[in-house]
């Protein structure tokens, strides 16, 4: 059976005016890949309404699942919960077990429960939520769209709550091999190998380092024993 | 007027698989907000013909202009190149002036011009090229849509090949010197040019080929005269 397949979405001005740099996307990589998730496209968006809404729609139509990231905090600006319901048309208010969470995170932790935080409880109808162990504050899940935090630490801990109620498929295995050669001379023998093992996808990511050339190949497949014997042939073509 | 508005489409499974941290999108972000040209959307998607061609298709047709990054390399998974030939309804074949410039190249730096390195010369008929000062093959640009190499180093320069295009203004000379010295020793004597000519702009990009370092010094200003005289000065430096 084939892996389950994901999108991710971004949420945030600051992405793209180049201020933040996104780390949330790589870690959400890794973590779909050991989890037998393919993760097929990601997408950044500004904090927009119809951007947002048109993106959700797009990419919950068109994947098993959508996890998305930012725009889920107490500022005006934080419109992603909104964005969301729109997309499903479906209502959003304070929910009450948000709401209870945080009130007992916030009495005991001496901070103000003000309208700005309450915001965080409002959710759309439907979703169930997402354990913030961080911070409290819920993401949720609505359909196939699992809604979480931009901050790193969060959306972490948000991830790790939600990924062991997915299904995953079978892990993937990857092995790598460093050619210090030029990639226009590794381009040839591997291709040569890509035909001659069609179940495995392999792959050629060039580096120059310390002023030298050269390539790690990527070889993966769901067969430990055939992507180990196709990296073993390469090998030998450049032990020449 | 608004400014003009910008896309960014990244293409590789490195990136989705979590192998490889994205750095083009964070450094593409920087440039056009000091370029005054706003990025509303960056998507990432696999080394997928289907899915390149349509989010090509999709981010032009919604934005000013887009820029791509990565799948133009020599390796049979790099098929950028023709997706976008595809996704205009053009065709695509070796370019003579494309595949002249890498024939020089690696006649000078003794690689082999084999049939993998000239798959780089395949350029979508009615593009323009895109200087790539590091390691020679060239992006392109076709309509709105800027194709550019995954490789950080080759990506950055060129942004700054292909930026100065997108202003508007008066076009942009840009005169390349090669110089075979290790970037540190390059560094001094550059910035004193730079403060000589505040109208210049002027880039070193780094290479290590058989064993010698060196950099190509890119020098760029609307005054034609002027980048010439200043390029001469740097070669006086590096005569001696």
């Amino acid at each position: 059976m084939p892996n389950p397949t994901a999108a991710m979405l971004v949420i945030g001005d600051e992405i793209l005016s180049g201020r933040t740099r996104d780390a949330n996307m790589h870690h959400l990589a890794g973590r779909l890949t050991e989890a037998g998730i393919d993760l097929r496209e990601v997408r950044v968006v500004s904090d927009d309404a119809a951007a947002i809404v048109a993106a959700v729609r797009a990419l919950s139509d068109a994947f098993d699942h959508v996890f998305t990231s930012g725009g889920i905090g107490p500022t005006h600006d934080d419109i992603t919960a909104d964005a969301i319901a729109e997309a499903f048309g479906v209502a959003i208010d304070i929910r009450e077990d948000a709401r209870a969470l945080m009130a007992a995170h916030y009495e005991k932790s001496g901070l103000e429960f003000n309208a700005a935080r309450l915001r965080m409880a409002r959710i759309p109808d439907g979703a169930a939520l997402i354990e913030n162990p961080v911070s409290v504050a819920p993401g949720f899940s609505l359909r196939n769209v699992h809604v979480m935090a931009g901050v790193p630490a969060i959306f972490e801990a948000m991830v790790q709550s939600v990924l062991p109620t997915l299904t995953g498929g079978a892990p993937l295995i990857s092995e790598t091999l460093r050619i210090d050669r030029g990639e226009g001379d590794i381009a040839g023998p591997l291709a040569e190998l890509a035909r001659a093992y069609p179940d495995l996808s392999m792959g050629s990511y060039p580096f120059q380092r310390d002023g030298k050339y050269g390539a790690n190949v990527v070889i993966r497949g769901q067969d430990g024993a055939m992507v180990r014997e196709a990296l073993a042939r390469l090998g030998e073509v450049f032990a020449r």
